[in-house]
């Protein structure tokens, strides 16, 4: 029998869903545990010693019980996660390098994407622009730019072919997703970009697919 | 025949050295071309439309030829070009957690590490402290509390193993070795984190192991 599945997360978070998204695509059970990041839930001593040291969501966990009694383990970095859930599916090509390219996206999207598009909003519509720091309001050009940046270069790849890694999704397409379509709360007006609305539309009708919220 | 690897990069990234570093302990030829990134050599529209429409380095070119001409493949972000390399070796385990669990470090390297850690070493050995803007000035400090915290997960996990994902050394190292081992060159001293001095020291002595530069 498979071990338990249980996503630590807090709903708000496109990193979480994209794990959700991966299971509800492959029809694996999910159990969740939901965390305020804003009110420092996953900053407690308990969290840091059981679930991550690293103090952040998602991780998942694979099997039943605690960090410290040794039979559940734990991973964190949401893309590793969707690896794991994945790992064996077609949402992973066995080739090569269609494997490797479709790696390069996701390491793309927590380099070049994530950092501006999924920091932009959670600053713009969970912390509220007049709460940001002066370091943080000094950053939300070069934000902005780099977050262009990556859509323009998701929008040119789009225009040749229908998912990120060819003609089937796969991973690379759920970790983009998850803040792609909701970069407008950051302030990204998507209409720029028709390629990107057509693939958000073609991620909405996948067989099994779950919205965010 | 297997098809002529070459490495578009810049001799002083560390991000061009991991590919470096994994063909040599594969014992994989590797060709390589240089640009010099700080004379704007990856943002010309030669290399934009051939090798790299992001206008980064490293970029892995498997076959011969130009983009262009259909030939050859080209492969952005240095840890896909890794898996690309490793594919079906030691250095990518293939139980399904490690494997996962070793994509989870190379996550975190490209999240939590190379922002800070190779970004410092960047603006302050290669830029200059005095020719940076005040946007990046106002994020020294910020940056450098983000690459202490990272080394000191490091510095952690690595007092109970030998390599990132286990006994052996897998790609998660080769990744995080690159700009840990430099990071004296962006204000990071390494004193306070034994475990990783000795892992430093385990990386160079692998056989096959080359220097940065």
């Amino acid at each position: 029998m498979a071990e338990p599945l249980t996503l630590h997360e807090d709903p708000r978070s496109g990193n979480c869903y994209k794990i959700k998204l991966t299971a509800a695509l492959l029809g694996l059970p999910l159990a969740t545990r939901a965390y305020d990041i804003m009110k420092g839930e996953t900053r407690t001593p308990e969290f840091l010693a059981q679930v991550n040291a690293n103090g952040r969501i998602p991780v998942l966990q694979i099997g039943a019980g605690t960090k410290g009694e040794g039979r559940a383990r734990f991973l964190p970095e949401s893309n590793a996660a969707c690896w794991y859930l994945a790992y064996g599916s077609a949402l992973i090509p066995a080739d090569r390098f269609a494997q490797a390219d479709m790696l390069r996206w996701m390491f793309f999207e927590q380099y070049n994407h994530e950092p501006n598009i999924a920091t932009l909003r959670f600053w713009l519509r969970f912390v509220g622009e007049a709460n940001l720091s002066a370091e943080q309001r000094a950053q939300i050009m070069a934000k902005r730019m780099a977050g262009c940046a990556a859509l323009d270069l998701m929008n040119r790849h789009l225009a040749d072919q229908a998912f990120f890694s060819g003609a089937a999704v796969t991973l690379a397409d759920i970790a983009l997703f998850a803040y792609t379509h909701v970069a407008e709360e950051g302030g990204f007006g998507l209409g720029d970009y028709p390629h990107i609305t057509a693939w958000i539309a073609r991620m909405q009708a996948l067989p099994g697919f779950i919205a965010m919220n």
